[in-house]
């Protein structure tokens, strides 16, 4: 098997957490452990099926902890391990730099919004 | 129309940024100029019509800028605006981080793909 090849720490990154959830998942379980339900409400139209496929791949990629409080019913949270943690600190400035830039952002959505409506009409 | 609404700094990015191009077409501009042919080559696996659609969505979206030299033949080159230019300076920490851990997300990377051939058999 050829060993995969990252050209650089950017390709690294995306290739464990690229796609449209896994950073949002990382960034909500950063300062708490959370149970399924809550971290649904706090990522947001997530349906149910993706978010519990993107945890299982995150907890196997060893960036997420499952843990199983074996209660009837059943009570599992889920919290970062050290490596999720960690990537969440590099996370950071990225976060920062989208909340500083949140106006401007939401000005870019609402003309690519308009322009996807007027393309369609 | 409603506003978007994004929850957090991270969510805005990736409503900007997200998928599995941009963030490293915009890391490949951080330094310079690139021509199309260049920034293919560099980004790698990107099919011509995908990185053609990225790049317009970028300069529409104001991150990236295009400069027709108006030669015959052509000549165009590609740089980043000043707002791509600062969230490249913002991805700094999580480009290190994953410079950092490459040989860890190598091994993940390694096991995922063990794993998916042993599920297809």
């Amino acid at each position: 098997m050829s060993e995969p090849a990252f050209r650089c720490g950017m390709e690294a990154v995306l290739d464990l957490v690229g796609g449209k959830w896994k950073l949002l998942i990382l960034y909500h379980l950063r300062g708490d452990t959370h149970r399924f339900s809550e971290l649904r409400r706090l990522v947001g139209s997530v349906s149910e099926k993706m978010l519990s496929q993107q945890l299982k791949e995150m907890a196997t990629d060893g960036l997420v902890r499952r843990i199983d409080f074996k209660t009837v019913p059943p009570h599992v949270e889920y919290e970062l391990t050290a490596l999720g943690l960690d990537l969440c600190g590099a996370m950071k400035a990225i976060c920062d730099w989208g909340s500083r830039n949140m106006d401007e952002i939401v000005s870019i959505n609402r003309a690519r919004n308009i322009r996807l409506v007027a393309e369609a009409a």
